[in-house]
């Protein structure tokens, strides 16, 4: 089995930490390919940095199409693109936080983001709804870490951090955390011990997730909505990707 | 007042045709720039195309800040990029699912989606519910033609259009009808007509919403989600995106 | 174009307020005509006071229609009256409340209620509700100074209202500020220029967009619920409302 | 104990098959006093009629406060002066909508509702999303009867409404059958019988909780939104509303 | 009329407090029997409790089936068994956390819920919204005094559970206050007294609905879901429950 | 890895062909240990057949505790005593209803729910519900055959369920069908390759979840809901359930 796993924006440190979180999550003869796209943000921090890094998403699936990938995981907080990789890819494709969200609803009742930016949450929260886990995500909270101060300023970052979980915690009922960046992926055991909560990371719940899924056969229903997307000429600066 | 009315597929045909709406839509005194942006697909209708369409509306909204734009309609049905436009914009952006939606819910308790292909009402729904009609559209139902089609087989799409409109009052009890692509602005009126009921063209909704939030002086708040994104260098194909 | 914009309540002075603020609002060759009806409570701030200003209200639409009015605000926060307004009148008929919402969410995610009476806030919440905003208002506020205190002591008045908004602002994530009284129609953009946050004054936003409607030819829909309603006796002091 | 049920239309003949339902719902040492209010609509059939009837709902209770009475009935599917009759009462208010739905409720998961006129169903919506049932209510019908046509020709009217209440049951997996008119008290029973579901009489329900509530010594909260609203002056026709 | 009370716990102490607030809230032609099962957990704080107390729910319900029982209140505020009750009985089945907040619902727009242990929140959570109350119920808090505590040292708990009431009443605006467990029973009307709000008390509430349902024919509905269950054996401890 | 399978009916044929399917779905190095309780109905059909169904699961978990297992999937479609096994299990447990809605959502908008017989479809509409499925449920259907008859007569069985699924798919727009008993276990391949769409059995899904959760060393939250639960005194027949 072979997953692909993409990092939607382009800064290559950080595909290598999500790279590991991925491998850490797999069963032992599973294939990780972890990529950034060769077009996109170098980090993720807004709606248009969202809309930029999708287009190297999909540049991405359909290359791993011809590859022969049985899934994918799109590793940023915001799924980036994720609707569109459905469409190009035959297997499952699975975004972190729609991962991380899974796996949360899954050992508990409630949970709470807690992510690097505040100017974020409002994606945030339109993945909560569409995912439809509004009654489970009690708190949405940001650290204001930017995405790439995670990997320039690991020590500092992971105080902030801490100390926002903490506060979260004090703060509402949550049985359990998510982080809300893929950038976060290496520090999340150290806080799940400090915690005494489960700390979830979407890498590793959307490597597990995908695994399982290809394990039981379960492809994305080419229905309607994720059917391949009919051909279609594409002009100018993305003619590229005309199909 | 200046208006850009930015067509977020590359058809020029379709985007006259959404100029006229616009025009129609507007008071005498506002000027109205309607353009396709000189990248993207040339129709949407799918995820992907949605994807790909977003990036020259970006490409489309900073040139018009430019130029000094005092608001914007993003006239496709998926309203495509619309939360990375009013990142970038500081007057109001509205897309036309949006504006129907609006428009629909002051002059009736429920309305009917009629759009042009089936695979297009996953985005549809996700549209409504986020910005919260969900109990307000009671029906989502597609007449399966092409947003080609509508250009180049008027008479065949038209009879197929209210062919399906009849189907959706006599099955449901709705108040209006939301049209669900852009190049059906032109059969609004002709359909209205046949049907005694509000039916609702996106384009001259949005036209009509921007103008009037630009004439009471209201901007996209800057406070957090929709600031304009921070400084951010973009590689590869989409370099020239960096800000 | 001739719209009415009834203040559902009996103070005078406070209908030459709503006035000037509609008047802003219009394009110039609007006709704003702006009446309080000649029974009902001076101001209103309950469930009661509602349901007497209704029948005002409905007085003055009908005697609007007889006069030719294209459209219809109705100038108090707890919309009164509305949809027996939207049964009487042809044209489009909003409320304030409506209004704002509308407006609030065209330029942002989410936004605050500031109003005047605590005790007015179930009515907001049910308005927030039937509209289908309740995920966007993210605080339901009240300065507790009554309506007439806003004309009689309007520098105290602004204050209280200036130091809610502040506080609202500092304990929620919300993207604008929705005045919940017309009567606050005169201190919108001062609170604006102090708070950097879009703040709504219904009575604007209403104004502006049933100029919009009317401009694109919507009406609203008689199919069934807001037909005109059936001929019938009214008895007793009402008996002049008999159709 | 005393229980005021008010039949907010002016109707009397209604009026008393409403006062025999309430007078079979309630333990035999249960005063009935059943009134019609000396002004309003002879039937409750829009909006405008609601609007209309709210006044002399707020006229009654008016004097059942000072007649002492315990609590209050409103017989009218639209609970129309609800939440005003609940400021100026000190016992409970129950509507019978609102009854209806409660004991639907209690009885099974899931209800539909069956009434008069089409026209009158946004009212029914709006008050099941308030009151909490939006799940529970999985029909909305209409047999198209007038409600004075309930009482004029009561065998075809009788026969309209258990056509309708079959071909709901047939259409959907409804528990039980909530009547959308007080004037189908008197044919409540006989219905159940052919039908094999619990069919459900508001006024019946709403006597059956107000006397409970008496009993246990609930009463209205008066902490604020329902608090007995302020002093407040009232010109023109409604001038005697002056509190 | 019979109504059997039953306190799904094996604490007889308490099953006598209940009994008193029964008759208390009943007519007096009402005859009460309140039991215990012989079978099942001392107090219930948890999902397992829930579980194990609803074998012996079921338990006295098919006994009272055999004895005539008109209707029955379950009370226990996790409602353990209510559906499986359903289906035993011919008459009505109330629990007294479904009570309580129909009966909140009725005498205000929202309701706080004080409960004993923090841990059965979760469990007060699926019920609010299983019934339809989740927009009405502002506030989930607990005084942290085990179920049992209520009975050995009630002056302590009586003043934590008034503290906690307090609390809450100064951090929302609700209308009541619903109690969250049986054995609170004996402390309603005092905490009332005290706190100047509606204190609800689910024993009492359950039994009058319990009572008003019974007197006005009300049956639980049999149409699908809570039918008689088939005939089915039960093997090992649970044999005795074959059917 | 150990993951203890428990169909919590008594049935120990299904009990084999459930274990196939957890098998079939398991990594070859996951020890899948698969039993019926000793006590209990032996087909789910009921919410009384739910409750005594979960007094075994629960007595299979404390075993397993002991037995040293991973993680638990509760191979019923009503997953009956989901939350009393969270609270007494250290690893993560899964119910079959549960996994196969949080399956069905990775790999499309939408799903509809075909089960055996139609009276446990409102157990399935909480569950749903609870879980935070409500917008991506569009049907609720069943086929009518009793849970004992898909092992006793698997053709006719299969062919009812087979036509059941046809239809749903004709009506609704779902992307894919979750079967609604652990019994259809062994027809899910063969129909998903007759319907084109993804056909979702519960025992596979809920098997590779658990897998996935161990295999990242997520548990069980024992925050506050889910700790395990306090020592108890139980009584009667139940009393080796005292903790």
């Amino acid at each position: 089995m072979k997953i692909k796993v993409i990092n939607p924006n382009t800064t290559w440190s950080m595909t290598r930490t999500i790279e590991q979180a991925a491998h850490a999550a797999a069963s032992a003869d599973v294939e990780i390919e972890a990529v950034s796209p060769n077009m996109g943000p170098v980090s993720i921090e807004s709606h248009s940095d969202e809309a930029l890094a999708a287009v190297g998403v999909m540049d991405e699936v359909r290359k791993g199409e011809l590859d022969g990938c049985d899934g994918y995981v799109l590793a940023c907080f915001g799924d980036p693109g994720l609707h569109a990789a459905q469409e190009l890819a035959q297997g499952p494709v699975v975004g972190i936080a729609q991962a991380a969200f899974h796996a949360a609803t899954l050992v508990g009742r409630s949970f709470a983001i807690v992510t690097t930016l505040g100017r974020t949450l409002g994606r945030a929260h339109d993945l909560v709804e569409e995912y439809g886990f509004t009654s489970q995500c009690v708190a949405y909270r940001a650290c204001e870490v930017p995405v790439l101060g995670l990997d320039e300023h690991p020590d500092a970052a992971y105080e902030a951090l801490l100390a926002e979980c903490r506060a979260t915690l004090d703060c509402c009922a949550a049985d359990s955390i998510v982080l809300g960046c893929a950038g976060m992926a290496g520090m999340c055991k150290r806080l799940e011990n400090e915690l005494h909560v489960p700390v979830i990371d979407g890498v590793a719940a959307a490597t597990a997730l995908v695994e399982g899924l290809v394990r039981i056969g379960m492809r994305t229903s080419k229905r309607r909505e994720f059917a391949n997307p009919p051909a279609k000429e594409v002009v100018g600066l993305l003619a590229d990707f005309t199909r």
